[in-house]
């Protein structure tokens, strides 16, 4: 795969998600406008749809069409949605601009986002039900727990909590870095593998590796991700640059410097294509994402 | 059941269930003791566990053991304790009180607190799914799919943009209010009961009774609530008397006056004890909950 046919791969396979996101935001009574909107706002507002390309190449890596794990990768960009919202909260990194758009309480104010994230939360977890109309119902809900448990405390929420306790602290250690971002954006990443792969019907084998190769690549993600805030430009990122660093954030890059940290994500990278070895052409997409993923800055 | 066998079995009740959630409380790292001990405080901090003990006495109507729904019930308490600290922050109702201890911002700070509550309802679904251990996984996917869609915008989440919207406005009539009151509370409370019952083998014809039953103890419960708030003391309460008045809230007595609103409870608790008439004496707790619920004042 050419670095132009990942660009179609990607293209292609956001816009699936789009119109399936679109089909899956709850069309609500006149009186829950604002619900409505404040949801569609931010669910819609862009996005490289990561998260649900990843579980549609978890389900093409065992062999199955990648629609066929539409409704859980749906539910997963509705999952990462609602955590962008709570994150842009004044309560939390009080965040005007994401995605290149006001956030969703400067559009619709703080009660609205709030809620639009609870709303968004709460109809993944009917969205990935849904996912019994074709697939075995347990295998759906071990998918589920999954999904929840990377999701809440064990994962996101976790990562939330331990980032901002580190906030301010002086004096951390990678280690108490990688800690932070393997919660609070790897869980997630790894389990859109994950349960496209398990509801494809991953056996326990194949779930390792590809949970080895979440975590990698998550990591990689993570620290791309605060490269990119030190090196970026506020339109590629859709941020105000800097960001991270007037917040006094936990990045990798201000523990160990720029280009540690640019050689540790190419290692991470390394080790992620390690964990696919038993893997053959099937994984290709996979391969070429990772690369991508440290590489999109560019 | 006489009044004090009713309150015997409200009081063992609570205690299976407030065991329960001891158990299913996440035991998280040091690093995430803040998260912990926000969500334990507010889970933890009393309550009637109301949503657990009518799962359980959904489970008992169709002849099954209470004991065996515990997971669904104790995820609806988590469901409803989440969405009373969402609830009481600055951003929404700005309560500094609930169930007589400080509020869950008030003690941790708003980020905290948000994410207490984000934890919460994550943390639900993945209890939920635990269910699928004693019961057919289908049957649990649906419940939880019922339960997502009585907490997320369809219901709970969706009651409480209306009651927003509603708030300052005047003249709204009493259809406005069982409106909002219908998502609001009414939503949680009737799939309790409906889980329960699903979760035990309902049939639809059943099931349809047993919602018909909740949706007017729902309403008749919201209508005495904010009876209490208005006639109750700051003791019974655990919060400050009249602090919907003071916000401006939607309420019926505020629409139709108070008798009213006396008359219209119970006239809704008679409604629906006529749901539950084709059911014999595995009904009789819920009948007898049900003129508990308007007489819990006194």
């Amino acid at each position: 795969m050419t670095p132009s046919e990942l660009k179609e791969y990607l293209k292609q396979r956001k816009e699936i998600v789009d119109a399936e996101l679109l089909l899956r935001l709850p069309k609500l009574p006149p009186e829950l406008s604002i619900l409505e909107e404040a949801m569609a706002h931010s669910l819609m507002a862009g996005g490289k749809r990561l998260r649900p390309i990843l579980c549609m190449a978890g389900a093409e890596l065992m062999g199955a069409e990648p629609e066929s794990v539409l409704p859980t990768a749906c539910a997963l960009e509705f999952i990462h949605t609602y955590s962008l919202i709570h994150d842009d909260l004044p309560a939390m990194d009080d965040d005007d601009l994401r995605r290149g758009v006001p956030t969703c309480h400067v559009k619709y104010g703080e009660a609205a986002a709030l809620l639009a994230g609870d709303g968004l939360l709460t109809e993944a977890f009917d969205i990935i039900a849904d996912q019994a109309r074709t697939h075995d119902p347990g295998t759906v809900l071990k998918a589920a727990s999954m999904i929840a448990r990377a999701s809440g405390v064990w994962g996101m929420v976790g990562g939330q909590v331990a980032d901002m306790r580190a906030e301010g602290l002086t004096g951390l250690q990678a280690g108490d870095i990688e800690f932070i971002h393997a919660l609070k954006t790897g869980a997630l990443i790894t389990v859109s593998l994950a349960s496209g792969a398990l509801l494809a019907g991953a056996g326990e084998e194949e779930l390792a590796a590809v949970e080895g190769f979440g975590k990698k690549i998550g990591a990689a993600f993570q620290i791309a991700d605060d490269l990119l805030d030190i090196e970026g430009d506020t339109e590629t990122l859709g941020k105000p640059v800097g960001s991270d660093q007037a917040q006094g954030k936990a990045t990798y890059p201000s523990a160990v410097g720029l280009e540690a940290a640019r050689s540790k994500a190419k290692d991470l990278i390394n080790e992620g294509l390690e964990a696919l070895k038993s893997f053959g052409r099937e994984a290709e997409p996979l391969r070429v994402l990772a690369v991508y993923i440290i590489n999109r800055s560019k």
